[in-house]
């Protein structure tokens, strides 16, 4: 396996948003599209477009910007997009119902082919046009259905044992909506949704903003 | 108004991790607790923990740990999570039945007050306990009721009209699950949760470490 490719995350992060943004270009009838145009759809300078984009290779024309259709190719050759990714979604509660009512997940190409449950009053309902299956079937589903990213919708305390079985079973990555931190081995990938904290963070913005808190907090300090 | 404090995100987002983790501990029935304990349930070092807490004081003593409660009640007050938020919901498809129906935020002291929608056919509809009002209540609402948050759950094409009218209506804060990047004055915070963007960071990662594409992308570049 070759060593793990250190890409910074904002630049994976802009690479997605770069995408989101030429195929809104594309659909809108856009043949060329400039690197100016690119970062004042998404707040960023030109330079930092271009520098992002010279990362991967040389795309551009200096004056005649990028053929819009050719850099959402690559770009989604780059991230591993211009395949189909099959995901489990285990623990179908109110997240997880959320999560498999959500249909743009499918449209940009990930698709949850299985959901899972350890309740025996959720297994074997159909939500969402998907049957939920009881924990035993995993490792059976992963590797029939090719399953490679695990979405993880449980209560935090049932969290690990779900990754860890979800690891055991083949999965590469994990997708974790559960409020709590996973331990995993380093060649699993980790996305983590977490509600809470985004809210957290928000309301410690609102409040330095509004000046709460800033005579203590020593903002020199840091 | 004071100028906005520059706390590096990734300070604050361990500072809800920290918060999180020393609830957990005095839920535990843990008395004290030591940098290090706190780093390991984390994944940092302990120095790392430290100079985070330093930034707002000298809270420690050397060879004695933090006091958890004390620190805990610390944490919580710089951060503005020593009293409530109301929150306002704007959008009640599918994502949103989920944010109304995900009781969490409401034990961590975030409440949804008001629910919003612009369809006829779901305003006056009764979803989890939360009655939905039309669009023209808005204003009203976070007046009276104290509304300093918008959680906007919409489609992408009306996301930015309804976080203008949320910060019109006088909200300090916005949480947004929809697909677009929102325009927004400095003095407003947003917050982002964008499912998609996650998935595909985690396809990336994983396509990455799995060795596809690396021989295009030319890392040492970057």
């Amino acid at each position: 396996m070759p060593e793990r490719m250190r890409i910074p995350k904002p630049t994976a992060r802009r690479l997605s948003l770069y995408l989101r943004e030429l195929n809104d270009s594309i659909q809108a009838g856009r043949v060329r599209i400039s690197s100016k145009l690119l970062g004042d759809a998404l707040g960023l300078t030109d330079a930092q477009v271009r520098k992002d984009l010279a990362c991967f290779g040389q795309f551009g024309q200096p004056g005649v910007g990028y053929r819009a259709a050719d850099l959402c190719a690559r770009i989604r050759h780059i991230m591993g997009r211009d395949h189909g990714w099959n995901m489990a979604l285990v623990g179908v509660g109110n997240i997880g119902r959320a999560i498999l009512a959500y249909h743009r997940f499918q449209d940009d190409g990930f698709q949850i082919v299985s959901a899972f449950d350890q309740s025996p009053q959720i297994v074997g309902q159909t939500i969402s046009g998907q049957k939920v299956l009881p924990m035993e079937m995993l490792p059976q589903e992963v590797r029939t259905r090719e399953i490679r990213i695990g979405v993880i919708a449980t209560p935090a305390e049932t969290a690990q044992e779900v990754a860890d079985r979800l690891v055991d079973a083949g999965v590469e990555g994990i997708l974790n909506f559960a409020p709590r931190r996973l331990n995993m081995p380093p060649q699993v990938s980790v996305g983590t949704v977490d509600l809470t904290v985004a809210l957290e963070q928000l309301a410690f913005e609102i409040s330095i903003v509004r000046g709460r808190g800033t005579t203590e907090v020593g903002a020199k300090t840091c």
